[in-house]
């Protein structure tokens, strides 16, 4: 007989599952549904910014397979524009709204894959679900914002949030042509990083001409027709034809705990096992509205990123194709690149290793990208987080230019297998000088963290 | 009273060690005497191709730090061209040639450190030692090449030998404008890495011009004084006004055999122990001359690069200074860029690691430096090498254009902690569409050699 597979979203983790699924089982015996709400499958969010910034040119290059290739190449019935509204474990079925149609109709299952991604935070203030005010999560979003942006005579932009995507999105107005105001609630941009590293990125920014309002907060959104918008912040008011919101995301799982299906109280995502299964048999979660192990904290959390999505999402597909694998966890890597400065991380910044009950030593180095006569070697600054006493690797962080911070997955391998700084600073890592100095800026963070360790203990 | 610490050797093993020492041991407890044969202290070998080349302006950017800074700031008397001629264990002294002068003396030390470096291959033909022939080792080497290209009108260079410095001294001749015969004895250029690999290299030298003689040996050089050279080979006669030797190099040992100091017969290098002692009491060993274990061939050998020097000098330092480090040997990680092609290998090749004796697994994937829809995304190949059954990283290797190859350090991180390709997958590498596709090339190449790892076990 054969079974059926329901996957509820279409994105990263859906659709890898999906795939991995297919390969070990094929159509006569595992039917395989999604069911998602949007318009795409298998699109890289991560490239909005760059879509709207110019720097992509179409909203094709953005889409890794389509419904059509899923159906015709995998076998695997992508229902776009389906959203799922509630699921019933104990019938084994789901209950799907076509949003073209508005039908609703039941689609049973033997396996149920939850892979819903999460939803844009979205503050519940007076005119902020008004015309020209957008979210970057989807493509369709992207459409909506460029469309908006050609139709109007865009001149000025307001950003709210300083994350990535707020970064990203900030950049890809001004590349546009558009003033630009950030306005961040806490006081400074991209938090992700320790405040001495993240400074450059302010300073970058506003050589670029982003006007950055920090400790500031959004109050509300006034909409005056073709006269654009005035946006009210706690330190007065800004003119705005275009407001994009970038205050982050939190797991989708309102249709996990309508069902039933444990969510964790801290990460807020849906709780698993090593192979993915939620706490409810015959269900699955994978990517952003699942949770992962952070290997340093030790603690579950939740993190909205496409590679986690991809990776969580290949383990529950080759679990439901009858294999066996398990996910191992998440460090925190992340990497980007805002007005010129890169900006690297993996694992736990100083603040986060005190929080998670580490006692850190740190060190800051100044550095090159190549060896220091090479033309056009580059500055960057590496800051490495080592454990009190025991010298353990808890992370790193890098910000540069061009050329730096692509380091931090070495950095991350080393976290991963739970190194020392002593041990990591004699890593036989690659030299030559187009690429770096004789030792490695890797090497020379893990050098002077270990130098700190040591001196931290005879102090 | 005053220990003396002598040693023989002034470049990055050398003078690593003597600076780890004296930040350890004032200058009132520990004498320290550097005797170099040549006319620097701490230069970049390594840089000498791109002076030569004029990517580098001069030869003072080569050198970290002068005799004189050693003397001023550390309190390490640096001579230079003071060659050491013999080493007398027995009587704590070895004899020193002042190579100016040609005077002789003897110099007692309490503690001894070989860091002699190693030989340029130079065999032992008609014609090779005549004017016009080139090593290219110390900066000396660097300044007879260029005072011989400025005096004579250079059209055609032959190189002998396509390693990395014959192949780096290629192409800066093909950037001053010469025509370029590379002649290689055997089938194909970079041994290093694999055949498959290779290839792209040899393609790209002859896309900037270079003539590749492969299978080809250089009989003998003729000179016609200022008519230049005629360079005799297995396949014919070649015009040359400028003949340089790539041809490898061998530990520089001829002192410590002499001395009855042991050097391992398969390596060729001086045996030591984990924190650098030689055999003999009180004498020491590192860099190019000294022996190092291999973490992966699990046997010793010897690898001439200036990161392993830094490495085991600064360990020598260390203890010579009185503190305790030891070092945990290499993966014989290594890069370069070459005609615009970068290549990076750590661990083993396929053929390296039959030759260790490991039944190797192999995958090749073909993927991009930046996410595939980023405007100048570049193609890069990456072969990893897996153990049969276990999984067990043994290598990997990388060829691409720009922003490639310095992925090989995630992988020698990886190597060094033994992991299996299956765990490598899920390693939480760092990705934005300007830095990587989704999945690292380093993911995808450890995937698709877990994916042979498992084919090959139901074969």
């Amino acid at each position: 007989m054969t079974e059926r597979l329901v996957v509820v979203g279409g994105d990263a983790a859906g659709m890898s599952a999906a795939s991995q699924a297919r390969r070990r089982r094929g159509p006569d015996v595992l039917e395989i549904v999604v069911l998602e709400r949007g318009s795409d499958t298998s699109y890289s969010a991560c490239g909005i910014p760059y879509w709207i910034g110019e720097v992509v040119d179409a909203r094709e290059d953005l889409v890794v397979r389509t419904p059509q290739q899923f159906r015709d190449v995998h076998h695997i019935q992508a229902r776009t524009r389906h959203e799922v509204v509630a699921v019933d474990t104990d019938a084994g079925r789901v209950r799907v709204r076509d949003l073209g149609s508005g039908r609703e109709y039941d689609e049973p299952y033997d396996q149920l894959l939850l892979a819903m991604g999460a939803v844009p935070l979205r503050p519940d203030l007076p005119g902020l679900d008004g015309p020209g005010v957008f979210g970057v999560q989807t493509l369709d979003d992207g459409q909506a914002i460029l469309d908006h942006l050609d139709a109007k005579d865009v001149r000025h932009a307001v950003v709210v949030g300083a994350g990535y995507i707020g970064l990203e999105m900030a950049e890809a107005m001004v590349v546009r042509g558009y003033t630009v105001d950030l306005i961040e609630r806490t006081e400074r941009p991209m938090r992700t990083i320790d405040a001495d590293l993240g400074c450059q990125v302010a300073d970058a920014m506003q050589g670029m001409g982003i006007r950055l309002h920090l400790e500031t907060e959004v109050v509300a959104v006034e909409h005056h027709g073709d006269r654009g918008m005035r946006v009210t912040t706690s330190a007065g008011e800004l003119p705005a034809d275009v407001v994009i919101l970038g205050l982050g995301s939190r797991p989708n799982t309102e249709l996990a705990r309508a069902a039933g299906i444990p969510v964790g109280d801290e990460s807020g995502g849906v709780v698993v096992d090593v192979r993915q299964r939620a706490r409810v048999e015959g269900v699955w979660a994978a990517g952003d509205c699942a949770e992962v192990h952070h290997r340093v904290t030790r603690a579950p959390t939740t993190i909205a990123l496409g590679t986690i999505a991809n990776k969580t999402g290949r383990v529950a597909g080759i679990n439901l194709g009858g294999d066996y694998a398990t996910f191992p966890g998440v460090l925190g890597t992340a990497v980007t690149k805002i007005c010129g400065v890169e900006i690297g991380r993996t694992g736990l910044g100083e603040t986060d290793a005190h929080a998670a009950g580490y006692d850190p030593v740190c060190a800051t180095v100044e550095t090159t990208t190549k060896a220091g006569y090479w033309p056009d070697t580059a500055s960057m600054q590496v800051k490495v987080i080592a454990e009190r006493r025991s010298g353990r690797l808890l992370g790193a962080q890098i910000v540069g230019e061009e050329g730096s911070c692509k380091r931090i997955d070495t950095f991350a391998a080393a976290l991963w297998n739970e190194m020392t700084v002593e041990e990591l600073l004699n890593v036989d890592l690659s030299y030559a000088p187009p690429f770096s100095a004789v030792w490695d800026p890797v090497l020379i963070g893990a050098r002077k963290a270990w130098d700190a360790v040591l001196a931290d203990e005879t102090r």
